[in-house]
């Protein structure tokens, strides 16, 4: 269960860090968290807070237009820490191939005028009634090399997302860090780095040694909880930090190891933490943030 | 959604391979897919449908008592394909390890008795507010170890079942073959085997190099289907094979290119399955594996 702290029964509330807690220098909203958030929502929420960056999503962004949310987000003096999402490309050869492609360059457009280091990149799941996973991995591989190119000419990286293999099917058919990095080595690092969400990679076997392996590849440190029982939506599964059996000193150390310096997002999808009331729920992150991630940054 | 199928509407039905056909030779019903029978209604529903083998359970088998449990197996002229399952061993060091040891050492009794090959082992989760999950893992190396001796003794086969991420927090830390296959490579290959489960690894990078790896280490091959949207219950979230993602024949020429020649189990945790009339998902699993699976062996 998530639990969303009620803050006039919530001593460690006295202790939530607010405007101007150097804590919270690199604690970046990602705008899943706060589903029902407009983009103006959200920036004015991270403003409330004291929260000094943004990862954005490119829906609520098309909601407003690229150039206006780009405007928005610079003149609350917000950074974009990353924008969500690319991918998708497992489809068939031909013309969906070329549609997904196409989207992609206009995602690496857009996240180059928000300022945004990096396009994470959701890789897809199986074609429907397709059951050749190692193809369907293979296509992602070259759609993703394809695109090198044009994100060297706008500098933004490609960020791969290995999802945990509850999406393999329908979502993310790259797996783990070991094999994302196996896609990424060919290619250049400033073109294509790798996400490390804790939700998907807290479970891999030997996940320190991929982390220090990327390296300088982190392009994307995401901090949220893999909670039990699993909540009934596979998709809505994801916790707040603290609620669950993720080590997230641990990981945060091997991210820091690894050389990352960047921002680090939350970014929670779950049917409670979208019900509730979007600053009880800044307030509960930056709380859970202080607390078990930041002391190890 | 998992189909079972109508036997009256289902043209299909007529293909649905009874006693003495062939197609059966290899086909083992794993007790937990009749989860509502008793172990004498499991002995003859093999019997009715002409499968050779069963995968005992050890609660419905001490239900009996294993003496008469193994006289009813045998008087039927059924196999024992498995015993399920020792394991759960990443409790604390002390009282409960040693409880755990005890009890796979009657497991391991209760196998040999049953002249199961193979005694399937379900690592055991994280124990409660432990985040420490390499030290969960090595708890689990460590204790399989110890059983060595014994395995050797009576004859049956460790059998380290690597299982879906999914269940890496509450019960099975060792969540890859390739994890798998790196705790059992020190020990010997007669004392210690591993469960290929489509279920649990179909998804795993490079799966086919490690069942190649595994070669006769592979001491127990079970079947179950991986659906979407994914049940809401996480522990009966499997389905029948046909109805979701896994590429059947692939697997199964993985298993057999790597000399496996042992039963094939057919293993299903669902809801719905459980709820369906057990002759009915005995001729629906029959049909499915004589038409997904057994061709490829």
């Amino acid at each position: 269960m998530t639990t969303l702290d009620v803050p006039s029964l919530d001593p460690a509330r006295l202790d939530t860090p607010t405007v101007g807690d150097p804590r919270l220098a690199r604690l970046s909203l990602n705008q899943k968290t706060v589903n029902g958030w407009s983009l103006r929502r959200a920036v004015e929420g991270c403003v409330r807070h004291g929260l000094p960056a943004l990862g954005v999503w490119r829906e609520p962004l098309a909601d407003v237009g690229v150039r206006d949310g780009a405007a928005m987000i610079a003149d609350a003096g917000l950074r974009v820490s990353s924008l969500c999402r690319g991918g998708f490309f497992t489809v068939p050869a031909g013309r969906e191939q070329e549609r997904a492609h196409d989207d992609n360059r206009r995602a690496l457009d857009e996240a180059a005028s928000l300022g945004a280091p990096c396009l994470v990149l959701v890789p897809g799941g199986l074609p429907d009634g397709d059951r050749d996973l190692r193809s369907a991995r293979s296509r992602a591989a070259e759609a993703i090399e394809r695109l090198v190119p044009h994100a060297l000419e706008v500098g933004v990286r490609l960020a791969i997302e290995p999802m945990h293999p509850i999406f393999a099917a329908d979502r993310g058919v790259v797996s783990t860090l070991r094999q994302a990095l196996d896609i990424a080595d060919p290619m250049p690092p400033e073109a294509v780095g790798i996400v490390v969400d804790t939700f998907h990679v807290w479970w891999e076997p030997g996940v320190e040694e991929q982390i220090a392996r990327a390296g300088d590849r982190v392009a994307s440190y995401q901090v949220c909880e893999w909670i039990t029982p699993l909540p009934p939506d596979a998709l809505l599964s994801r916790g707040m930090m603290g609620d669950g059996h993720i080590d997230f000193a641990h990981l945060t150390r091997c991210v820091v190891a690894a050389g990352y310096r960047g921002d680090v997002e939350v970014e929670i999808f779950n049917a409670d933490v979208w019900a509730a009331d979007g600053d009880a729920v800044i307030d509960t992150v930056a709380r859970r943030y202080a607390e078990l991630v930041e002391p190890h940054l």
